[in-house]
């Protein structure tokens, strides 16, 4: 199974897809707009570039895609407007596996940058816009050709399920009955490819670029922590029974495992660190309760919602379906991806109460040391 | 209607989508490809950039989207080893309207960089691949980003249709029965599109920048030239049949004209004189006769043959119908445009006899004024 081909948000516009499931993380990207702002008028006032290079990385497709690009831009215009200086030309990368909906953004492009022009009320600089397919555990753009970088909800994902895990028997995730081989090689493969990312991104950005990133991660500093496991757990559930019913081979539930991990930010300070080419202007952790979305009016925001938003209330299960969908169906088949679905809403009821449900951001901003 | 959106080839891979239905615009780069590999390594060797940027404009999907690329990037790794030098880092941008389908592309690009990688036996520089997806007849790239564009079979297309053509009755396209008026709105829209066409390359390209052409025109200087319209011509008389039927209505048939022209050579250099960026290399006019596709090998490539080019013979109806039948959708529906190629077909077996068929090809290689 290659992973590029099944890491990706489940398509459609339909109650299930991705575009209409996607509140949670417009949320989050409410929460970081301060922190972008700061951060791209930092690299703007210290780098003035004629050609100012963004790219979001993890983009994916639907409300939410335009929504960092429009907010940047509009922090940048602020400011040459306040300084009274000339807007340079922004070239914007949105980045996502190959398996993205890109079609989907691209028809969408027009729309948006009809809103921005619109809400810019001065001359904007002008505005290039490209899809940059590949995995970000690679190298995507050239040599010190961006000034900011983006990523929301996207850097959890592991390049690949890592090695030697299938020994995992009736999990598909970390849980407290994982061998402790599981638990390192997840650890490893979380580092390495953390490491990696930073270097690649270092190499990307020029000096003083910035670097705002915004990902799933646990509070405490046990792996096996409940929040972040549980969904992971209760789709495990489903899926046993189903190997007990003899619907799926024990082989096929032993050799399934999901190439993600939530780091504590201990960890991920660590592997900053240690990797070196970025210093932290900003790392925390915050929560973010699942049961106040159904009340939010996105008013945090300048920019217009997108037409595409309907928000009629978040379903914790259709957000994970949207992701986990892609991932099941590419192992097990879809008649399997459809009943494993059916039973984890089932016992979603029980084991997941809303009201409790909470999500653990970890958010940094960081800057290209010299 | 929106012309950006219906302005794309027919997607899927089935007989009649435009995938398996690229011959003729396979063998036309195959024409140029020695004008290609000089335009590059000129640019290349006389602006020796540490980061190349090239980009196909009209790039569509399928078999032939990533042979100019590789065979451009060979052309250049080729000049390195000659030269004994580090091979520059590449930036390709592959650029259509926004209704082509850039997922076919993106998830083609793995199998096409493996490719090519076993096929330059050295190492090769480091290659960054992007979707530029927007019209060509607009400013696509930033200011001197690109040193080499090419684009195939793509500017024979107008931005839009011209204006007061609704009085072009019984025609869909240019015809001896079209008014004076209509020939005139069909010439300027032609030369102020070429125009812009060229003002933004050349804003876009560093001096010394190459641009590489081939569009479909004309031979002779009458543009109601009977091998170019005559396509056009079959088209209209099923139509016009269908309104007599009462299947179509007239003001329907008479708000229905082509955004294309077929320019011969002369009015080619006339414009790309008056608008001035740019230096002419070369220009000439040659004919591919149809027929001689048939029993093409493809042998003039070096590169692999994409494994999605299933050639068994080539058809013109076919090819044409890739192209027309979006356009026709878009205008008429789904049901009407289904009868009106089964009328194209059994009119261009009198019409349109296949051994005569010939396409007239403008092929330019300009350079970039300082």
């Amino acid at each position: 199974m290659d992973l590029k081909q099944v890491i990706h948000m489940k398509g459609g516009d339909g109650k299930e897809g991705y575009a209409n499931n996607s509140l949670l993380q417009r949320k989050v990207i409410s929460l970081t707009r301060s922190l972008r702002d700061e951060a791209i008028t930092d690299v703007y006032r210290n780098t003035n570039p004629e050609s100012l290079g963004i790219a979001d990385l993890g983009c994916s497709y639907g409300a939410n895609t335009f929504l960092v690009i429009a907010e940047a831009i509009k922090a940048v215009e602020k400011f040459c407007q306040e300084q009274k200086q000339k807007s340079p030309e922004y070239k914007v990368f949105l980045n996502d596996l190959p398996g993205n909906d890109f079609n989907n953004v691209f028809m969408s492009f027009d729309a948006f940058k009809k809103n921005l022009i619109s809400e810019v009320k001065n001359q904007m600089g002008p505005f290039y816009f490209f899809g940059a397919p590949g995995s970000f555990y690679d190298r995507l753009f050239p040599n010190k050709s961006l000034h900011f970088v983006h990523s929301s909800y996207s850097l959890q994902f592991l390049s690949k399920v890592p090695d030697g895990v299938h020994i995992n028997k009736g999990n598909v995730y970390l849980n407290k009955t994982s061998p402790p081989d599981v638990l390192k090689a997840y650890i490893e493969q979380y580092k390495s490819d953390l490491s990696f990312f930073l270097k690649c991104r270092a190499e990307e950005l020029v000096e003083g670029g910035r670097l705002v990133v915004t990902l799933i991660g646990r509070i405490g500093e046990d792996p096996i922590y409940k929040e972040c496991c549980l969904v992971w757990d209760v789709m495990s559930m489903g899926l046993n029974d189903m190997v007990k019913e003899g619907i799926i081979k024990e082989e096929s539930m032993s050799s399934f495992n999901i190439p993600l991990y939530y780091p504590s930010q201990a960890e991920v300070k660590k592997e900053i660190d240690t990797q070196g080419s970025f210093d932290i202007n900003y790392l925390e952790t915050s929560e973010v309760n699942l049961s106040e979305l159904d009340n939010w009016d996105g008013s945090e925001f300048t920019s217009k919602k997108p037409e595409t938003a309907k928000d009629d209330g978040y379903s914790v299960e259709n957000c994970f379906r949207a992701v986990a969908e892609p991932m099941l169906t590419g192992h097990f088949g879809e008649s399997v991806t459809k009943e494993a679905f059916s039973r984890f809403m089932k016992n979603a009821v029980d084991h997941m109460p809303k009201d409790k449900a909470k999500i653990s951001n970890i958010t940094m901003s960081l800057t290209r040391k010299p």
